[in-house]
């Protein structure tokens, strides 16, 4: 396994760790310049930071900071009411894997969805087995775009508490599954993003991974559970304040072949989005260090 | 399948559901005349409850009334953090099995239990290889006096998002692998009790219930996914006001040769446990017959 104890040259800051600071959203060119200044080599943006931002000007600043995208947030969210929903859904992951060329990221993180317009509160329908059958379809027509492209696309599977409303794949099996159906020959094209936040519970996770091997673990997320956990959904703990035996996952995912970025993403309403940016960040390198 | 739609016969009432009414706590004796009063043929009391009323008085009144227990809450927490911990959970497990054959119990219910002191905020350890080891040898040691005694232990696997605090088993999978290798000859000693609300969102679900079948399906417990789910414990919904396919899922067990009653238990202390009992239970008896 890779020593991190030394450097942070292996961090990346998924920018919805710092999309918020000190309760106030902050600008994408900020948190890249933040990011930059810390000597953080990789990010890993949100399409509706990235939009506010300017997709040219963003990629601009990239590369005048030499910054790598461990990854592009994100694609996904393909079940919908009707056709034009499934259409619309399409049209919107052509869209997302071209900003992610432009970008030059490593993947495209999928966030596939579930029952459409649970997220809202009022689902067009219930039936998982359905969102499951339009999300495999959604991935089968973006990959065939995405590899005339060159992006890979990862999926990220879930955790269960997200299966109504987020993503309809679960544990690393399902999403493993999905990808031996659609890329048999391991060509790098599918895979899925790894985010130990989902995962860190299953019982099959170490087989599954050494299942994903290298081809398959397009990228790697970090946080911690906390305890108690207060929110389903934006009250992630920072590496090493929670109960995810992060360095034991990582050996098994180094093991497997994977060689990237450990990527920190935090939803944390209540904790560090009331923080300022400079705090959270100088917490991620020294916890990368320490407990990733 | 049954057909539910006539009465309410195969409705259980799991005391959890309406142990608060009107916010306030309500003894099991007050709760056993409720359902008897509503033709409520079977309920699945808590430990404490019944410590509260007095084993003996609750079982002269659920004999009085000619009501069955569909199942004993709870064994299990078999996790320790040391060996004295261990051995005082082996001994409460043996007492509530005594319990659950005094009130002739169709099963008694095991909530594995997880990282010690992780319900406390304080874990004594974060190795979850471990607790799960520690939860198979609580099993085993069980398992041997429940035999005895002829009282089935039912494993129910509890959701991922309980994973660190309340049971390390969290698929019916991983359940159904640890029945065979306790009990290979499926005796009826050990099985499952299989709730909605832990495993309505797992992919390989009718696989494992189909897998489980009669011998290992020991109970079945009902309630809904409420959208949004604002706590990670208690905000279970009423069947019918959410998102699970509650009917698909019986259909599934029901087809698995499960001939037993279909357990209400709802933790809801923003909704259900504010109001009055007698709401909440009637509520139950409608939607048992239209929502089950």
């Amino acid at each position: 396994m890779r020593d991190f104890s030394q450097d942070h040259r292996w961090l990346s800051i998924n920018t919805a760790t710092v999309r918020k600071q000190q309760g106030a959203e902050v600008p994408l060119s900020r948190i890249i310049d933040q990011c930059a200044e810390r000597g953080i080599r990789a990010i890993s943006p949100w399409r509706d930071q990235v939009a506010a931002a300017g997709l040219e000007a963003t990629a601009h600043q990239l590369r005048a900071h030499g910054m790598a995208l461990s990854g592009y947030c994100r694609g996904g969210f393909f079940p919908a009411a009707d056709a034009a929903g499934l259409r619309a859904a399409l049209d919107d992951n052509r869209r997302a894997i071209d900003e992610a060329k432009t970008l030059d990221a490593a993947c495209l993180v999928l966030v596939v969805g579930a029952l459409p317009g649970a997220l809202e509160g009022t689902p067009h329908y219930t039936d998982l087995a359905r969102a499951r059958s339009e999300v495999f379809d959604g991935i089968a027509a973006s990959l065939e775009y995405a590899r005339q492209v060159g992006m890979p696309l990862a999926i990220e599977p879930l955790h269960p508490m997200q299966a109504a409303d987020r993503a309809c794949i679960n544990t690393l099996e399902q999403a493993l599954d999905i990808c031996d159906a659609l890329d048999a020959n391991k060509t790098g094209a599918l895979g899925v993003a790894l985010d130990v936040y989902h995962v860190w519970w299953d019982p099959k996770l170490a087989q599954q991974i050494a299942r994903a091997g290298k081809e398959r673990l397009l990228a790697y997320h970090v946080c911690d559970w906390r305890l108690p956990t207060r929110d389903l959904l934006s009250d992630r703990g920072m590496m090493g304040d929670g109960v995810i035996e992060l360095k034991k996952i990582r050996q098994w995912v180094e093991a497997a072949g994977f060689e990237g970025y450990a990527e920190v993403e935090i939803f944390s309403a209540l904790d560090w989005w009331q923080r300022t940016g400079e705090d959270t960040l100088d917490t991620c390198i020294t916890r990368h260090r320490t407990a990733v």
